[in-house]
């Protein structure tokens, strides 16, 4: 399967808006557009890849064991972000109203399938 | 109700490590410790809550909405934060095998008590 493959089907989620395959410096190797948004999606990925270096960062620093995920959720957006390798990371943006427990468990699903991928 | 009741109500919850009311400045208002732990929690929150401002900078400047949460799942231990105001946000340190959903929720219920009383 492709990165857009697996990406297509993260977003098969009810209340998907975006996903992305990332990398820790805010480069995206593959995103897919699920809806419109009045949110500049892109850019929001690109400031959270900034954090997620750091969240992990932290996570090292305190011995809490590898960084597994982490979720972003504002009034108007809910981000699940999950490490794929020490590279790259998985993103997807989601209304908040959308299926959050779904959209973290197709994240799991993908991330080491990815990882074999990548 | 005081804040360590309150929080002593949020660590009821299955798996609760600890939990704690915190400024964006890092310095903790009230904290409970529900269960030992091998981590040191309370240097975790600390490094969280950097991170939380700087999350919360990132929303603003997306204008994606307040932020309303944020969880930070390691393989040891999952931690969820939300803001109360602009000063201060509420944290729950859980293990990874314990009530996330439930303990999200009790955060959103205590936030507001938390803020009329701030």
């Amino acid at each position: 399967m492709s990165f857009r493959e697996h990406l297509e089907e993260i977003c098969k989620v009810e209340g998907a808006v975006a996903a992305s395959v990332m990398g820790y410096d805010g480069i995206a190797i593959e995103t897919i557009t699920a809806q419109p948004s009045s949110h500049d999606v892109e850019t929001l990925m690109v400031e959270y890849s900034g954090l997620m270096g750091q969240v992990r960062q932290a996570a090292d620093l305190l011995q809490s064991g590898p960084l597994s995920e982490v979720s972003i959720g504002t009034e108007q957006l809910m981000t699940h972000l999950r490490p794929i390798n020490s590279d790259y990371f998985l993103v997807l943006a989601m209304t908040p109203d959308g299926n959050t427990g779904k959209g973290r468990f197709l994240l799991r699903v993908a991330a080491p399938k990815l990882e074999r991928e990548l």
